[in-house]
C-alpha cells in the first residue's frame, strides 16, 4: 500500500534518475573515449615512427603493428573468455531479447560492464574490425538496470530503507534498463534523437509517450555531459570559452569548419541510383549475415564457448591475421602527388583531433594523407584508408574535402581512387563478417557504415563518369551517406532510428528523405533474404522474441486465424491456495515453471482460477518463513515480521512469519558451500534449511491467498493468437491462462468512467474512502 | 474470412497508401503555399505602393491595409460559419479527441477540408495572427481517412469491390488517420521527423513502430514532393538542374549561405539563462491559455456556434482591429539608418524568396527593412516586424543576420532594438490571444513561435549588454530559437516533437540539447498552472481524452487504488442473442448506447455473457436486412446476400438476407425528406421500410450470433482502474465489460508459444487444418 508521499517521490525519481543515467553514461563515454584515442595512438602512431625511421625495411614496423594488436587482443579476449562470457560481441541482440521480456542471468551485472567496456577499448586498440556502439548500449542497460534498483550484486551494495525498493519491479526496471540503452547510444554516437528513437524502435515492446520523454531526457544530458567533458578538457577546463554544439561524432571538420548547408546536395533526376545504392546495401547486408551465420555455426561447433582457452586463440589469430592483411596491403600501395588543395585541410579543428582520437599527428605530415613509404610530397594511397582506424577512415570517406569549394571543378571526385576504395570495401567487409560473432567485445555499426560508405562513393564515382565531369557535379559526401545508411540498414533492418542516428553523427540533415529512401529499399530487398543480423543471433539463440514489426505477412494471417485454444499447452501445474509445504517444496523442485495459477482448492478438478503466483515470490515467501500456518489453522509460529525485499507485495506484514537467526543461517549456508554470495536463496539450500528447522513435516502449511496476483489475465480458447500476441507484447506479459470465462456481467465501463474529473465526481467519495481505507 | 491474397494485397497497400498521402498532401501543401504566398503578396504590397505614392498620406493605404484584410476574412469566416464549423480554429484538438478513439461526425469530411484549406489561405492573407500549421493537421488527417476508406461520402464516391473494404474498420482507419495527420505537419513545416514524432507524441494512443514507419513514409514522400514542386517551379521544370534538399521552413537564407554550423552556438555558463528562457515560456503559454479560457468562456455565452451571423461577424472585426493596431504602430515607428552591412542581405537566395512568399519585392527597396514613410537609406524600425506576415517576422527574429560574420563585433545584438521586439511581443501575444478560438482557420504554432523568437531575442540582448558586447559574443540566433521552442513548448506542452519541428525547421542542428532543456522546463512551469492549449479546449468541449503522458501523479494514485467494480455503471442493457425484430428497433430508438452486450437468451438473468455487438453493425444489419428470421426457425424470406459495406464483419454472406429494391427505397426516402444523401440510413427510415414491409410484426426474429463480436474483454470488478485504463489505451477499446469470471482454466500460453517458428513447428498441421478450414 503506498502513501501519497511515495507517489510523489516515485514521480519525482522518474524524471531524476534518467538525468542520472544519462550523466553517468556522459562520463562512462568520456573516459571509454579517452582509453580508445590513447590506446589507438599508441599503436598506429608507434607503427608510423618505425616506418619513418626504418626506411624501406618492413620487418619492425610489422613486427610492432602485429604484436601490438595481439597483445591488447590478450586484454580485450581475455576478458571474455575467462571473465565474463556475455561481455562477447555488440550485446545488442542480448539486450533486445531482455527488454522483450525474456531474462538472462548476469547479462546486467557490473562485472559484465567492466569486462565489455574495459573489453572495447583494447578490441579497438588492436584494430579488430569493430566498433564502440554495440557495446555502449549493453553498458548502457547495465547502468539504467543499476540506477533503477539502486543496488548492484556484484559490488554487494543496496540501498536499503523504506523507499529503495520503489523500482524493483519488473515493469519499472525494464524501463529504466532501456532508458539506459538510449543514453548508451546516444554518448556513443553523440546524438541524442538517434539514441531514444534506436530504445523506442529496436528495444522497448511496450511504449509510451512517457518512457520515450525520459529516454530523450537522459539521452540529452548523456550527450551534454559528454561533450562538455571534452570541450573542457579541450580548454583546459575555462569553461566560459568552451562553446558547445558543434560536434558531429563521424564529422571530419567542426561544424564551423564544414558548411553541411552547402556540402549536401542531390537532384531530382538521382533517385534510381540512390534506389541502386539501396539494393546494393540490402545485397551486401543480407550476404554478410548469411556468411556469418555459417561462420557461426562452424565457430559453435568447433569454438564453442564452453572451451575458453579456444575462444581466446580464435580471437588473436584473427586479430594477428587482420593486422597483417591491413599492412601488407598498405605496404604495397601505390603512391600519389599530394592534392593541389591540401592546404586547405590543414586548417583542421583541433576539437576533431580530440575526438577521433589522432591527436598526435607527427610534424610535418599531412593529417590525412599519409606518407608512410612514400617519398616527400606524395602519400600512400591504400595506407590512408587502412592504416588508420576505422572510425577514422569512415569519416575520411564521408567528409574528405567538405571544407574544399569543389562544385563544377568536380575535385571531390579525385580524392579517394577507385581501387582504394574498392580494396578497403573487400577486406573491410570479409574481415567483418569473420570478426562478428567472436570473443570479443566487437560492435557492428563503425564497421558496417564504414563498408556502406565506400559501396556508396564508388557509385557517385562511377555515376560522375558516366554523366561527365565537366558537366554536372555529383555531391560524393552525399552518396557516401547514402551507401553507410543503406549497409546498416542492410545489416540490421532497423530503419528509422538509424536514419537519425546517420543524420545526426554526419551533419547532413538535408540528406533525411534520400537516407530514408535508401534504408527502405535496403530493407527490402535484404527481408527477401534473411532477418536482419540482430534478430538472426537471437533465434540461434532460441529467445522467444515477439517482435511487431518484424511480423511478416505469413505469422500475421496465422496469428489472426489460429486461436489460442489451438496453441495452449493443456499441461498445467496448478496450486491450490493452500498447501502443504513439502508439497511445494517438491512442485518447486520437480517443476520449472516460473508461474503457478492458483484454482479454489474446493474444486481442484475443475480448475476455477483464483489467482497466480510467481516463482520468485513464492520462493520469498519462503525464505522469510511468510504465510506459513500449521493445520490447526493458526500461524506456525508467532513472530515479529521480516519485510521481504520484493516490491511485488507490499502485504507482508499482514501475513505470518517465521524468522530463522542469521548466525544459523551462515551456519546453514557454510554448509552448502560452495555458491556465489548474495545470490538468491537456492532452493537446496532452503529445503535443507526448512528440514533442519522441522517444517517440512506433514502439518505444517502455507497460505498463498495474501500473496498471489488476483486476477490474472484469463482469455477464452477461442480468442485469436493476434490479440493474445497484441497483450503479451503491450503488456509485457510473460503467460496468459487459457479458459472458457462465461463471465457473469455485472456492469460496463466506458472511457469516461476513467478521466479524472469523472472519477472525482461521480464517485468522489468511494474514491476518498478508498483512499483512506488503504493508505 | 481472408484469403492468402486479400493478406498480401494488404500488406502491399499498408506501405503504398502511406506514399499517396504523403504525395496528396505534398501537391495541397503546394497549391496552398502558392495561394498564401499569392494573397499575402498582393495585401502588402497593394499597401507599400500605396505608401510609396502617397508620400506622407495614411488614409488610403490604411483603407487598402485594413479593406483587403477584411475582404480576405470574409472568405475565411464565411467558409466556417456558412459551410462548415468544424473548420474553425487549428483542428488539432479535434483530431486528437478523434484518434483516441472518439467519434466526431463531419471531422473528417472533404467539405471540412476544402472550407480548412481555402479558409487558412485566406485567414493568413488577411493578416489574422494565425499559422498554417494546425489546419494541415487537419487536412491531412481527412485525406488520411478518405485514402484509406477509398471512399468519400461528400464526393459521393466510393470504391467498390471485393477488396474495397480492406482497411474499413476502425484501428486500420484511425492508424491512416495519424499517418495522414503525420503528413499534414510534415508539409506544413517541411520536417519528415518532426511530423512523424507529432503523431506519434500527440495523436496515436496505440503506438506501434509499425504504425511510426509508415507515417515517416508518409511525411518523406511528402516532404519530397512539395520541395520538388517548389525546386521545378523555381527552375522552370528543368529538373537536371533541381537541387533538392537545402530547404528549411523558418529559414531565412538558403542552407548555402547560412552555415548553420558556424551560426548556432553557446556556452556552458548559458544554461541557467537558457533555464529563465525556458521559465518565461512557461508562464507565457500558461498565461496565454488562461487568458483564452477566459475569452473563450465569454465567447460562448455571448457568440455561440449556433449563431452564425454573430461569428462571421466577430472574425471580422477582430481582422480589422489586427490589421489597424499593427498599421497605426508601424505608422508612428521611428526610423533608422540601414545598417552599414545590408549589402550582405542584398545577395539572398531566389528560392527562399519564393518559399516565403515575398516574391515581388519593390526595385530599390530593401529585402528586410522596408523604408515606408521614412527617407532614403533609413527604414521603419516596427514596419520590419508588424508589416510583413508573421511568419516572415520569424524567420527574420530568428535568422536575420546570419550570413554576416558578427562574432567579436556584436552587431547581431543590434540588427532588432529591443523597442520594436517588446512592442512585437506584447502586441502579437495579445492579438494571439483574442485570435485563437474565433470562427476561422487559425493555426496557433507560427505566432507562438514568434512571440517565443522576440521573448527569446529579449533576454539575448540583456545578457549580451550586462557581460558586455566587446568581451564576448552571446549567440542572438540561439536565443530566438530557445525562446520560440520555449513559447511554443508553453502553449501546447509538447515535447520531443516541437523540439525536433523547431530543429528541422530552423536547421538548429545543434541546438538540440538546449531545445529540450527549455521545453521541458517550460512544460514544467506551465503545468503548475494549467494544461496545455488543447487539452483544455478537449475538456471545455467534455470530451473523454485517455492521455497517458497526461496522468498526473493524482490520477495516477487514485486509478491504482481503485477498482473498476467502484466506477462501473451498473445499469446495463443487454441483448439476448435472438430478438424480436421490433423489440430490438425498440432498443436501439430507446436507448442511445453505441453498444450492446449480448447474453445466453436461457439465462438472461443471470447475464451470461455471450458477445457484444455495435450499434453500427446493427443498424448495417438492419438496412440489409441480414439475419432475420421468422419464427419458425427458418429464415423471413430467402434472397440472395447482399455484401455490407461494413469491414468488420465478413460472414455476411453466410447470413439470411432481406432485400429491398432501390427504387422501392428512394421513395421512401423522399417522403421523408429532407435528410442529407448519402448519410447512413437513420433509424426513423429504417423503421418506417421495415414497418411498410410488413417485419415489425411480432413474428419476425433477429439472430445475430454471427455478427456479434465474440469474447469481449471482461475484467473482474477487483481490477485497478490503472490496469483498465492501460487496456483502453493500448487496446483502442471503446467499452469493457465488467464481470465476475471465475473462469475454468483449461491451459497456459507463454511467449514462446506465440513465435512462427513454435506454431509452425509445434502444431503445423492443426495450423495448416485450419488455414484449409477457413481459406
Amino acid at each position: 500500500v503506498k502513501s501519497k508521499k511515495e507517489y510523489n517521490l516515485r514521480e519525482a525519481l522518474c524524471w531524476l534518475l534518467p538525468i542520472v543515467i544519462g550523466i553517468l553514461m556522459g562520463f562512462t563515454a568520456f573516459v571509454v573515449d579517452i582509453g580508445i584515442e590513447w590506446l589507438v595512438t599508441f599503436r598506429y602512431e608507434r607503427t608510423k615512427s618505425e616506418i619513418r625511421s626504418g626506411g624501406d625495411g618492413v620487418a619492425l614496423p610489422l613486427f610492432t603493428f602485429v604484436s601490438v594488436s595481439a597483445l591488447f587482443t590478450c586484454v580485450a579476449g581475455g576478458l571474455v573468455a575467462f571473465v565474463e562470457p556475455l561481455a562477447a560481441g555488440s550485446g545488442i541482440p542480448e539486450v533486445k531479447t531482455y527488454l522483450n521480456g525474456v531474462r538472462m542471468k548476469n547479462l546486467l551485472h557490473v562485472k559484465t560492464l567492466v569486462a565489455k567496456l574495459c573489453g572495447i577499448m583494447f578490441s579497438i586498440g588492436a584494430g579488430l574490425i569493430a566498433g564502440k556502439e554495440g557495446p555502449f548500449v549493453h553498458g548502457g542497460a547495465i547502468v539504467g538496470s543499476g540506477v533503477s534498483a539502486m543496488a548492484s550484486k556484484a559490488l554487494g551494495w543496496k540501498l536499503k530503507g523504506k523507499y529503495a525498493n520503489l523500482f524493483r519491479n519488473d515493469v519499472d526496471h525494464r524501463e529504466f534498463t532501456a532508458i539506459g540503452t538510449a543514453a548508451g547510444v546516444a554518448t556513443a554516437f553523440g546524438a541524442p534523437i538517434g539514441g531514444a528513437l534506436f530504445t523506442i524502435e529496436e528495444g522497448c515492446s511496450f511504449y509510451s509517450t512517457f518512457v520515450f520523454w525520459r529516454c530523450f531526457i537522459a539521452t540529452c544530458s548523456g550527450v551534454l555531459t559528454l561533450h562538455g567533458l571534452v570541450e573542457a578538457r579541450h580548454t583546459m577546463f575555462d569553461v566560459s570559452l568552451a562553446k558547445l554544439g558543434n560536434h558531429r561524432d563521424f564529422g571530419l571538420y567542426s561544424d564551423g569548419d564544414a558548411n553541411y548547408g552547402a556540402t549536401f546536395w542531390y537532384y531530382v533526376w538521382e533517385f534510381p541510383v540512390f534506389v541502386l545504392v539501396g539494393i546494393l546495401g540490402g545485397l551486401m547486408g543480407a550476404l554478410f549475415i548469411h556468411l556469418n551465420v555459417k561462420i557461426t555455426m562452424w565457430r559453435r561447433r568447433h569454438i564453442p564457448v564452453s572451451n575458453k582457452m579456444r575462444r581466446f586463440y580464435e580471437v588473436v589469430a584473427i586479430a594477428v591475421l587482420t593486422s597483417i592483411i591491413l599492412f601488407s596491403f598498405a605496404r604495397s600501395s601505390p603512391c600519389r602527388a599530394l592534392p593541389a588543395d591540401v592546404a586547405v585541410e590543414e586548417k583542421f579543428n583541433e576539437e576533431e583531433a580530440d575526438l577521433s582520437g589522432e591527436d598526435a599527428v607527427s610534424e610535418g605530415e599531412h593529417r590525412y594523407f599519409p606518407q608512410l613509404w612514400c617519398e616527400e610530397g606524395k602519400y600512400s594511397v591504400y595506407g590512408q584508408l587502412l592504416m588508420v582506424p576505422l572510425s577514422e577512415a569512415l569519416r575520411m570517406i564521408v567528409h574528405l574535402g567538405e571544407t574544399v569549394d569543389c562544385e563544377g571543378t568536380g575535385c571531390q571526385a579525385e580524392i579517394f581512387p577507385s581501387a582504394s576504395l574498392f580494396l578497403f570495401l573487400v577486406v573491410v567487409y570479409l574481415l567483418m563478417t569473420l570478426t562478428y560473432g567472436v570473443s570479443a567485445p566487437t560492435g557492428l555499426f563503425v564497421p558496417s557504415l564504414a563498408v556502406g560508405a565506400a559501396m556508396g562513393h564508388l557509385v557517385g564515382q562511377i555515376l560522375q563518369s558516366s554523366v561527365g565531369v565537366d558537366k554536372i557535379t555529383i555531391n560524393m559526401h552525399t552518396y557516401s551517406i547514402l551507401g553507410a545508411a543503406a549497409s546498416l540498414g542492410g545489416a540490421t533492418r532497423m530503419t528509422l532510428s538509424i536514419a537519425v542516428l546517420v543524420m545526426e553523427t554526419t551533419g547532413a540533415m538535408q540528406l533525411i528523405v534520400p537516407i530514408m529512401l535508401v534504408i527502405f529499399v535496403s530493407k527490402i530487398v535484404g527481408d527477401f533474404f534473411n532477418e536482419g543480423i540482430y534478430d538472426t543471433h537471437i533465434h540461434i539463440r532460441g529467445a522467444p522474441l515477439l517482435e511487431e514489426s518484424g511480423l511478416s505477412s505469413s505469422h500475421r494471417m496465422i496469428t489472426e486465424k489460429v486461436t489460442i485454444g489451438d496453441v495452449a499447452k493443456k499441461e498445467l501445474v496448478v496450486l491450490p491456495s493452500r498447501i502443504q509445504l513439502r508439497s511445494l517444496v517438491e512442485v518447486l523442485k520437480n517443476c520449472s515453471h516460473n508461474s503457478f495459477p492458483i484454482v479454489n482448492g474446493a474444486e481442484m478438478s475443475k480448475m476455477v482460477i483464483e489467482g497466480s503466483i510467481s516463482r520468485t515470490i513464492l520462493m520469498k515467501m519462503l525464505e522469510h518463513r511468510l504465510g506459513l500456518y500449521n493445520d490447526r489453522g493458526a500461524a506456525a509460529v508467532e513472530g515479529e515480521a521480516e519485510r521481504a525485499t520484493t516490491g511485488a507485495h507490499e502485504d507482508l506484514k499482514d501475513a505470518y512469519t517465521l524468522p530463522l537467526d542469521q548466525r544459523r543461517r551462515r551456519h546453514i549456508q557454510s554448509q552448502l558451500e560452495p555458491r556465489i554470495d548474495g545470490d538468491p536463496l537456492s532452493l537446496e539450500l532452503l529445503e535443507f534449511e526448512l528440514n533442519q528447522q522441522g517444517y517440512l513435516e506433514s502439518h505444517v502449511f502455507v497460505d498463498m491467498t495474501s500473496f498471489m496476483q488476483q486476477n490474472p489475465f484469463v482469455l477464452s480458447p477461442e480468442t485469436s493468437l493476434s490479440r493474445a500476441y497484441h497483450l503479451f507484447r503491450t503488456m509485457g506479459l510473460r503467460y496468459l491462462l487459457v479458459g472458457h470465462a462465461q463471465p457473469v456481467v455485472s456492469g460496463i465501463i466506458t472511457r469516461k468512467d476513467l478521466t479524472e474529473e469523472h472519477i472525482k465526481i461521480s464517485i468522489g467519495k468511494k474514491v476518498r474512502r478508498r483512499l483512506r481505507q488503504r493508505d
